[in-house]
């Protein structure tokens, strides 16, 4: 099977630079973003050009890197000649801490990139957590050189997971058989492979022949735009429906199983993922059809007892009016477009982690697997 | 509430022509075709300029006026000449007949236009009998005259009909309520009015304020193009969403009913729509909330026994893969684009017709309100 092309990279040394494979422009055009500062790396999180849950938290990783790297060179320079700290502090600091205060000033903005997905707020607060003990004592230059290092290992551990949840999900898709997947939970939303797609393409390269679904996902299409790409890419058979088709494609006896990724789980084993992905689970249950998530277990979030308490992300109205290139609905139309839903763990056969297959979807199954 | 334009509309004496509201430009163009032959009014059928079951109807029975006004003047005339007769015919027939023959020739072709529909085959089917008895006693002129005749009276009676679906129905739309509709079954889809739009029409003439969540139905968005913008134009309360989001909406207990139109109903109830009805009416019923469906009696064939017979209507992959402007798949992609699926009858909890609701949705109940 071919490689897509790399998702996201860090270009040089802690000086660097973030780049990511601009996804709102696939399939028709492959086109790098190079980020450079840490408002480059909001915007790309925010607008999409990067996105799933795995690689949002790397991106916002190594935005770190690029955040602290843009302010602590002068902020050191300022700090050792004057006294003077941090943009728009107001002297409470030694000098030393204005390393501490740029970043947390860093990761409280990155944190506002995206709302749903807690792989980003895990990254930020690895990322913070890993120089903690460190921000009196070291220079600057070695902090950042820590946080570089932290990023590349999140990303590296990130390629990791996504293969083991492709081990250990792979024996699910049998020979013959159809699976449906919503959204992109591929390549393109990790380091590497991918969570839902590697179990798929982890059965590919045993040798196994199946057919997959994808919806499309509307608004944004990253199953039209991204999942039927990367499929295609590495020579899987699959079929594009539109979202409202897969009950019919259930209908016909053409899906065994479903797959998606996760944005956030709750303790109880609730799950948030794109926008309707509840509706397909609710779909499957209805034709006797197993409804498996695969994802890291960063993405689950402990501290939510439920998906009640998960935030669901509102998105703006002209994705769905004016998204596609031209103007689909009448001017002024009020629109609704919550980005995400959360899947009741009872509608969950199972949820595919790294560390194995928690199945059936409790509380203290999760908590075992997990922690 | 303001009148949204004309559908559908005979100019002129028989002689004259169909003059369309061409559908695909809505809601950003407003614009009117002119079906001055039977191959232009083919063409506006298949491409959906012109759609929706009772529509497609009308449409069809105009056509044929104009099918049969094309070559009857010059058949006619060559038969008084010199006995030749229809196109490609080959001498079986006396002259009077060659205009039996154009309407034979007129018809089947106009019944390649759309596979699914029923109103289109009962439209054409009710032309040809209103003529059978005169075809040998009449002359061609006199014939197209019946033809027209008829045509404007499906028309007229399609008013009507709608009429009467909203009265029966209106009832079913509570102050305060939440509806849901797929696709488009609204005036522009009949002769004025609507089926499920009729009876939002009539319970928001009768005062109540209540509101609509209209799925945009992809890949043509019928719901985000035609139905936002006829609600929109009556001053409903509209709120358009993708139609992965209907499950979200309905756990959110903003809708309490769902309607929406039909293209063939078979004997048991088993209900031909739009692609994607299938699904809401499995997502209506997991919520527990009301599926209902609104159609004239014209949608039934009662000569299938179940859905199982009713044929699916396949439809280009361009329409996903290009339709809205800009490419949003990779080259060669795989399509399923099925343009109807069917529901059982068991998930439908009414039929409302011009002539009552049809509840419990059984065969001996269909066929009592039918025939």
């Amino acid at each position: 099977m071919s490689q897509p092309p790399r998702t996201i990279e860090w270009i040089g040394d802690a000086a660097g630079f973030v780049r990511l494979l601009d996804q709102t422009l696939l399939p028709t055009q492959v086109e790098y973003r190079d980020c450079r500062t840490v408002e480059e790396v909001w915007e790309a999180i925010r607008m999409l050009r990067v996105r799933g849950a795995p690689a949002i938290g790397i991106a916002a990783a190594m935005g770190v890197v690029v955040g602290v790297g843009q302010a602590t060179a002068p902020l050191a320079l300022e700090g050792e000649e004057s006294g003077v700290r941090g943009m728009g502090q107001t002297g409470m600091f030694a000098p030393r801490n204005a390393f501490a205060e740029r970043l947390r000033e860093v990761t409280d903005y990155l944190r506002t990139s995206r709302p749903t997905a807690v792989n980003l707020f895990w990254a930020l607060e690895r990322m913070a957590k890993h120089v903690e003990r460190h921000l009196e004592k070291l220079p600057a230059e070695k902090l950042r050189g820590m946080l570089l290092e932290e990023a590349l290992r999140i990303e590296e551990e990130d390629r990791g997971i996504c293969r083991a949840i492709g081990a250990h999900g792979a024996a699910l898709v049998g020979e013959g058989q159809g699976v449906l997947t919503h959204c992109n939970a591929g390549g393109l939303a990790t380091a590497d492979y991918g969570t839902a797609l590697a179990v798929m393409f982890a059965a590919a390269e045993q040798g196994r022949k199946f057919a997959v679904f994808a919806d499309e996902t509307r608004p944004l299409l990253q199953g039209a735009r991204l999942t039927a790409w990367e499929l295609q890419q590495r020579g899987i058979d699959v079929t594009l429906i539109c979202d409202n088709m897969a009950a019919q494609v259930m209908r016909e006896r053409r899906v065994h199983l479903v797959i998606t990724g996760a944005d956030r789980i709750a303790a109880n084993g609730d799950t948030a993922n794109k926008i309707g992905t509840y509706g397909v689970a609710l779909l499957a249950k209805a034709h006797g059809i197993p409804f498996y998530v695969a994802a890291p277990s960063s993405t689950f979030d402990l501290s939510l007892a439920s998906g009640d308490a998960i935030p669901i992300e509102q998105r703006d109205p002209r994705e769905i009016t004016h998204g596609l290139g031209r103007q689909i609905a009448p001017d002024g139309i009020k629109v609704y477009n919550p980005a995400f839903d959360v899947t009741p763990a009872a509608l969950i056969a199972g949820i595919i982690t790294e560390k194995g297959i928690i199945r059936p979807v409790r509380e203290e199954k999760i908590r075992e697997m997990i922690t």
